[in-house]
């Protein structure tokens, strides 16, 4: 079934210590899409500017991704620049050129009323609000959101998770969403702020997913993915996108949406989040193959399950 | 098949989010050997003072220890105290007052001396590779070691990772021993200074395993264990030393030593460690059965486990 993500397309200048890269494709929307292209179909509302060429479309197109959202206006594309070189666990923000950007207003395309899966990027919330609220046939509906935006528009913020069925955000939103220390404690009281579930990502560590009690089946057992030791990270850009791709992309494929299939999802997420680091931007994300991925899957898997 | 521990016994006073506790049981042995009795019979090497009472000494003879390699000797036990107002991931130390612990020197009592698993807590170096070497018929020898003996002695340590088989050690002190950011580059590191296998404890994050090439089996691919999210971590105290006792028990319990054996060790020293939180110091780990670390085994494969 088709999934929609809403979100920010932008160009990267990227240090790592792995090299620098300048102005190349990036942005939440992307690297969803991107991942999520090997297990769905998927349709993207975006806005770009002038710059934005038939060839960073192209890749796009090529992973079979429905670009009639991406919204074109005058003016220079999204930018950020940002480097790893102390730490490749946290980006320093360079500069942020907000450009098309800053005033972006979703329109989803007619075609894409039957959509079925709907990923909210980290965007402003009430414009997730506004997209929800617009895709009335919405099956299930996952988000993101990020640090300014539970400290900057909390009120606008909780309305936006009484839409949403999956939030996934890190360790340090989820304690700063809920205004407490405490893992599970604060996953419980984001729960109780709207979604279904919770995916806490841990970054090295994997992620975690928290069920609101009775969702998806019987009982609120979390359950744990790992993420994949990786000996080289070339670029971190992207990693919790493409997680999200993976994750929603997964679920998109299924017929049913059981909490066997989040579990799985989960893993999927890892899957892809671990790919996109091995190279630059989204270099990764434009060649792989579903073999690549399954036998990835199985690298998990084996990395946690008893016999 | 007997496992002995050589290491601190200590009176703890420790301050929580939960409460406050003074001279309390504790002490790294203290710990292990407690953890590791569930799994089979435990032998201790330590030192204590005069303060050390006869009630003391049944907390340990109730689980069946072995205390005939406990030294009292003139003087006070080795105290310790801390707190985690700040943060239940980091002790700060309020005072240390090592007194008989200072001049520590471990006799091995010739009953053990068929010892066939070691376990090496966190003691000076030199006394580790003592102790190791006197105790021929060995077959696994498990160690621990921190910060201070990582900087302060690297030499010495260096000839005692030569004669350790499986090194316990968290996040921080692997890079630190290694000289190295990346956790899967620097275990690979760690391995070649002569243990078979790294433990890297990683806290509320769980655990992961590295092997080196080709020991206890084919290949080297690493296992991850889960830690379970504790709603109420009332004293993480004794944590890392409860699942260094649940791992080394679990695997001396068994008659091989496998790599299937190492991975479920792993889950049960997270088990151990998940125990000794949900309560001050040692009382959790005081009076369990093997029917609740089994129920709890069961928990961390759900939590981990696809169907």
């Amino acid at each position: 079934m088709s999934i929609l993500v809403v979100g920010s397309v932008a160009f990267d200048t990227i240090a790592t210590p792995s090299g620098r890269a300048e102005n190349i494709l990036g942005g939440a929307a992307t690297y969803f899409s991107l991942a999520a292209s090997y297990f769905t179909s998927v349709r993207m509302v975006a806005v770009v500017g002038e710059d934005f060429t038939a060839d960073n479309e192209a890749v796009l197109k090529k992973r079979g991704v429905d670009t009639r959202g991406i919204e074109r206006t005058k003016g220079k594309t999204f930018r950020w620049g940002g480097q790893y070189l102390d730490s490749l666990n946290e980006a320093k923000t360079d500069f942020t050129e907000l450009n098309v950007f800053e005033n972006f207003q979703p329109r989803i395309p007619s075609e894409y009323s039957d959509t079925q899966f709907l990923f909210l990027a980290n965007i402003h919330p009430t414009l997730q609000a506004a997209v929800r609220l617009e895709m009335d046939g919405v099956r299930l509906t996952g988000g993101d959101t990020m640090n300014f935006w539970i400290r900057g528009t909390p009120k606008e913020l909780a309305e936006t998770l009484k839409l949403v069925n999956v939030l996934l955000i890190n360790d340090t939103e989820t304690k700063m969403l809920a205004g407490e220390q405490n893992l599970p404690r604060a996953a419980r009281k984001v729960l109780a702020m709207g979604p279904q579930a919770l995916v806490v990502k841990h970054g090295e560590y994997g992620a975690t997913i928290f069920f609101r009690q009775g969702a998806f089946g019987i009982g609120s057992h979390p359950f744990r993915a790992p993420a994949l030791p990786i000996e080289e990270v070339k670029d971190p850009t992207g990693a919790g996108d493409s997680f999200a791709g993976g994750f929603m992309g997964y679920i998109a494929s299924q017929g049913e949406i059981n909490r066997e299939v989040l579990k799985r999802a989960l893993f999927y997420g890892g899957v892809m989040g671990s790919f996109a680091v091995e190279r630059f931007g989204t270099e990764r994300l434009q060649e792989l193959t579903r073999d690549e991925i399954d036998a990835r899957f199985q690298v998990f898997r084996e990395l946690t399950h008893l016999e």
